[in-house]
């Protein structure tokens, strides 16, 4: 067992597919590995390290930045199904099978996608974010709360994540600056930051996947590996309703939502997430 | 502590509000005791032994007839208010405070309607529907499937909860039939029978509660105790979108939704169930 903690795992680099991936892997080797697909315009480091610490006492877990991202190689595809092609070369070049995986936001997309694609190589799902997923006003499959976010100025910067991730409550605002301040806690080796052309890519991948061909939601139930989807009752990313669409329509989903809590519910309740997680995973 | 169990537990009597209400009660006497409010056409017998006997070994439950239900005097009344009412009489007279509540369909109406009139007395709530609630086509507020279980001959009767409370998978059937001997494996000193003239007062209660006065949740915010709703992803008696309203709604809510599960999802999921109900009651 490694004595990394997510402040301290060393990044390390695998070349897949004409792309060289970032990755940081830690946690106990115990059964599968948890492989995370990440969020819009997240890195290695803006993860939530609460999260992991706890998950790693228990099962490794493995982080990476998709092409194009930060400190991997490549374009960032427009497309989901690109992502997930990308994804899979990079599970493939660690040679992990078979594995449990988690999608956070836009990574839940590339999560499903991953396994619709290989099946055989998925055990367990935590996910969010149905293909024709409801986004309120449907401008380009991206919330007006979401677009309003992106747009405004924040200082410093992360404070972005304290209006995505955590509701306007007294409770949740110090929450958040509690995320931030672990976010923030690595301070060697940090990775490198999320250039501008990223986002704009991601939001494209993220508005295809918006879009609905042929009957809404029939493609969830060839997913048929259990799942665990977790939402915040507020979340103004991907709204509550689209966790209920999700496991409306795959076979063996559960829910859980948290109350008071927006996108970043499961760091808010991180406690709680992991020990879901963790009886979710370890669950015959 | 009582050695009881589901099927063994002794049925009383107590008067208030001049009703005679028959109740059991058993289990574990630490902590709060939890008291249960019923569905549609439920009496004493038709809980499900395997919540209560796993419950009970961390603490006491309680179970009732409602006023005009089953072994209990009374006439049923025609409002959630009523009922109300009548519950908090029954828990007055056994001077049980404060309480933790829980409420199953109709019994969840009631359960809000308590918790709304005596927030001093409950500490903590499980419920379900909340009022103007999603019912579909709007027939009187009972969903189409409910109209068409309840019309249907079932045969023997008590298939109707096969159909009510569990999916048409093989799975969710095998799981109904389980239940339904667990449900008839109490022989001696079952409870009187439901009378034909319960329901019809009983639906219009559910109708006037499915009825919005103002602005639609509003009242939810109110309900200001930890709460968790739990539902099955294809409830056709209560759509699980009525749980999502329920959550976004209070203020301190957790919802858990169950996979390829009925209006009976808890009774289907008991072990889970009985595992997140003792996790939140437990907790600070």
């Amino acid at each position: 067992m490694s004595t990394y903690t997510a402040v301290t795992a060393p990044t390390q680099f695998v070349e897949a597919n004409g792309i060289r991936f970032a990755y940081r892997r830690w946690g106990k080797r115990s059964g599968l590995p948890l492989v995370f697909n990440h969020h819009l315009n997240g890195n290695l480091d803006n993860w939530d390290p609460a999260v992991f610490d706890s998950l790693a006492k228990e099962r490794e877990v493995i982080i990476f930045n998709n092409a194009g991202v930060a400190s991997s190689t490549g374009e960032v595809p427009t497309t989901v199904a690109g992502m997930a092609e990308n994804a899979e070369a990079f599970i493939d070049a660690l040679g992990l099978t078979p594995i449990d995986l988690l999608g956070f936001s836009m990574g839940g997309m590339v999560a499903q996608q991953i396994t619709l694609d290989r099946p055989e190589l998925i055990r367990k799902l935590i996910g969010t974010a149905p293909r024709g997923f409801d986004a309120g006003n449907g401008q380009g499959h991206i919330t007006p709360e979401t677009a309003a976010i992106f747009a405004a100025t924040h200082n410093p910067p992360e404070n972005l994540w304290l209006k995505g991730f955590f509701t306007d409550s007294t409770k949740s605002q110090e929450a958040g600056r509690a995320y931030l301040k672990r976010y923030l806690s690595r301070t060697e080796n940090r990775d490198a930051p999320v250039k501008d052309k990223v986002a704009p890519a991601q939001i494209a991948a993220i508005g295809q996947w918006g879009t609905v061909k042929g009957e809404r939601f029939a493609y969830l139930k060839n997913i048929k590996q259990p799942a665990l989807v977790v939402s915040g009752n507020h979340d103004v990313i991907i709204y509550p309703v689209n966790a209920l669409h999700l496991v409306r329509n795959m076979p063996n989903a559960k829910l859980i939502v948290y109350p008071d809590a927006n996108h970043g519910s499961w760091y808010e309740n991180y406690e709680d997430s992991v020990f879901e997680t963790n009886r979710f995973l370890n669950s015959e």
